[in-house]
Order: C-alpha cells, then sequence, then structure tokens
C-alpha cells in the first residue's frame, strides 16, 4: 500500500462540513465517492482537521491508503471531471507511510473576512456580512494578547478533547484597501473547536459593546466559555493552509 | 417630476440579461418591481446600456423619474430590503431633467476575467476558464491595436444600429499577481452588440491558433464579422463603470 496526500480546495456553501455524517452532504463523502468510482474499491481518507458546515478552504489536506499506482496528472484531472464543481483537487503526492494529515500537521491558517459596509456585495462568496462600523486597530490590539501557548478553554464549544492547549503564531486584523473588508488572520499549531468563530465573535463583542482590547485577555485567562462572545457565523471563515513544515518561512511570505 | 439616477451592482448567474424581455427574469425587471413596491406607482427606468444574459455589473447607471420625494439613505436600504440579493443598490442622486442614462454616459469599462490555470476554482464568481496557457503579452499587443477611433463592424453580431463607429480609450491585457488570471480591461466611449466578447473570443483565436498579434488589426480593418473569433461566453464578463465625465481622470485612477 502507498501513502498520499491529496490537496483539495472547496466551497463549503453546499455543504454539511468537510467531515462525514450519516444523511448528510459533506466534502469527505464526495472525495470518498469520487476516488471510489476512480480506484475501484472502497477507500478511507483521514483530513488534516474538520471544518464546519458552510466553511471553505483555499487548501485542506487529506491521506489515503491504495495499491493502485496513480499518475499525478491524469488523477487530478479524473477526480476533476467526477467532483462537483464546487471542490477541486489541485494536488497529490506519494508520502511515507508515517506522514499523516492530521497528526502531522505543524499548523492551520484560518482567515475570516468580514463586509463591513452599509451594503452587502453580490459578488462576495464566503463573507461575513456586518453593518455597523468595526475599528480594525482595536482588533488587532485585542488579538495580540492571544499570541504565543495558552489554554484557550474560554473559546471552545465542546468539551471533548482534554488538550486545551494551542501555539498562536499570528493573529492580526488589516482593513482592506477598499474600505470595505476586515480580514482577520489566525495562524495557530492546532485549533480547538470553533476557536476561530468564537474569537471573531468576542472581537465582534467587543466591538459592539466598545470594551477594551484588553477584554480579550482577561476572557482568555478566565477560561470561561460564558465570557467570551458568541459563535461567529461560519460563512465567513475559510481554511487557507495547512503546512507541515515549521511556519516560518510561511509566515514571511504571507506577510509581504 | 424629479429624475434620480439610480447606481446599482449586481450578479448577472441568475438573469437573463439587464433590459426586460417577456416572460424572462431580467435585472430591470427586478430593479421596476422594487421600485412600483416603493413608491407605490408604476416606474419606467431607462439604463445606461444592456448587459447580456449572465453579465455581471459593478456599477451599472439608470434613471427614472417620480414625483415623490427620496430620502438617500432610507431609499438605498428599503430598495435593498426588497430586491434579491444578488442585486444591490448602493447610490441614487437627483439629476437635471436633461441627464438621461445612456445618452449622457462619455465611457463604459468593461471587463473580460479569464481563469489561466490547469483547474478550475471554486471561488470565482464571474470568470471565464481556460485551461490552455495563454500569453498575456501577445493579447496585450494585439489589443493595442484597437485604441483610437474605429469602425467596429467585425466585432458585432447584429446590424440593428447603423452607427459602427467607437472611440476606445483604454485595452489592455495583464496576468494577476498569483498568474492564474488574465484580466483584460476595455475602456470605450460606447460598444456594438457582443464587441468586448467578440474582441475576447477574437483574442483566443489568436492564441488557439497561434497568429500574429497584427492580425487583430487586419481583422479590425475588414470589418467582417466572419473573420474575427467567436463571441466568447458571457460569464466572464462584467460592467465595471459608466462614467458621465471626460474619462482622462478615471483612466489615470485605474492605472494606478
Amino acid at each position: 500500500m502507498t501513502r498520499y496526500a491529496l490537496h483539495i480546495q472547496y466551497l463549503g456553501t453546499n455543504y454539511r462540513g468537510s467531515q462525514k455524517q450519516p444523511q448528510e452532504k459533506t466534502i469527505q463523502d464526495e472525495i470518498e465517492k469520487a476516488l471510489c468510482t476512480l480506484i475501484k474499491t472502497k477507500i478511507s481518507t483521514i483530513f488534516s482537521g474538520r471544518t464546519d458546515a458552510l466553511v471553505s478552504a483555499y487548501h485542506q489536506v487529506l491521506h489515503f491508503d491504495t495499491a493502485n499506482h496513480i499518475n499525478k496528472y491524469k488523477f487530478i484531472n479524473s477526480m476533476n471531471g467526477i467532483l462537483p464543481e464546487d471542490i477541486r483537487v489541485f494536488d497529490v503526492e506519494i508520502k511515507d507511510n508515517n506522514f499523516h494529515a492530521q497528526k502531522s500537521a505543524k499548523f492551520r491558517h484560518y482567515k475570516y473576512v468580514i463586509r463591513n459596509d452599509i451594503i452587502k456585495s453580490p459578488f462576495d462568496t464566503n463573507v461575513f456580512f456586518c453593518r455597523y462600523k468595526l475599528n480594525e486597530k482595536r482588533m488587532n490590539e485585542a488579538l495580540k494578547y492571544l499570541l504565543g501557548e495558552h489554554d484557550f478553554s474560554a473559546f471552545k464549544s465542546r468539551s471533548d478533547n482534554p488538550a486545551k492547549v494551542c501555539k498562536i503564531y499570528l493573529a492580526q486584523a488589516k482593513r482592506s484597501a477598499d474600505g470595505k473588508y476586515i480580514i482577520i488572520d489566525i495562524v495557530g499549531d492546532r485549533f480547538l473547536y470553533n476557536m476561530v468563530r468564537t474569537i471573531v465573535g468576542t472581537l465582534l463583542l467587543i466591538e459592539k459593546d466598545n470594551l477594551e482590547p484588553l477584554s480579550m485577555l482577561n476572557i482568555l485567562k478566565s477560561k470561561n466559555r460564558s465570557n467570551a462572545g458568541a459563535t461567529a457565523d461560519a460563512i465567513g471563515l475559510t481554511l487557507v493552509h495547512v503546512g507541515y513544515d515549521d511556519c516560518s518561512d510561511y509566515l514571511k511570505q504571507i506577510n509581504t
């Protein structure tokens, strides 16, 4: 058996998230169905991590094993011929058998985009709309308190995983050149369930109630979910990248 | 009666073009229905020009007359409350009675975007896909022959309007920073029916058959539609802007 890593992107709008669920249309179902059609045997896949219903990915990684030989370009073409147009395979590569899409990942980069204008744009595909004026400098200041290694219990929705410590390498908010969008980028080694959306919800709470940016630190320290803001809508969230090497080069690259 | 100019944007994917047609869903129908709901009387609108089925607009302008007083912010909000989300009103202004959305327009800016990569993007909303590698330098060279005042008979689909002379102020092709898109910008005083799409179709023909960029000039001079390329797909086309002043300031602005 050979282990392959598959690199995909998808628009999450029409799916109930990435992970297989009974009687729901998910990204993993579509990928496994396409693999089964192509390789002519049932294939199980492991994703780098789950994305929620409606959440999109520019770059998601998964692995699977097969005894079949895969011709890279033919395979990419065939998969894209079978898959619905909102899911695309853009790369496939042979990996060592100890490669694991989830466990080998060193960092994940999530982006949350807010249309912050008086009107929505008909051209936005995965953007949250917020009509009241947000202050990106204050949001950026609040995000800085999350950098480094912390217990993120205050920002998680479920408690199924006992490990609550995550390391955040980048957390920033910027307004787009045209002034109409706020783009929040967060890069970390791992993320708890709904963590990015709860961080964004907390930023929105800080803005709406005009709290001090320092509130973010107090909420983090409290380790109490009820102090944080509501989970922000899934529609603004995109998994930008999953990295399997140290993230320093990646951070340099995205900050230029 | 007061004349108002309405500034709108729309994603054309779900519409049979901008102009009213019996038994078809069009942008003009949606706008006139919304105006009628709001102003409580039948309102006729005149658009700056028609956009084809599937074609989008970042900035389309139309005018209408009403005896009712319009409160700008309330009106924009109410219209956007009534309209489907793929059509947005972003401005309304009082005009002199001699203002005419179509006849007073000094220039139009169209953009045609081609995804030129081996895979489509799930995130593109109004982009044409072309898998074979295009040479944007050759395309740009071919476009330069269109600058200035010419008879564009070679690039029009129908012959209902006897005036065939248009003045082209800008015609350029550029590859996007990520290398995956070719963006064609054309600004002119007026455009014949399907003219931008036929120009793009001719660029694609020149690339596919590896013709000299000079072929564009020969096709233009021939004034014969059968020498030009096929009409390119509507999906890549967007009306970017309609201008009512001299275009020199606008051209400076988009080229910075």
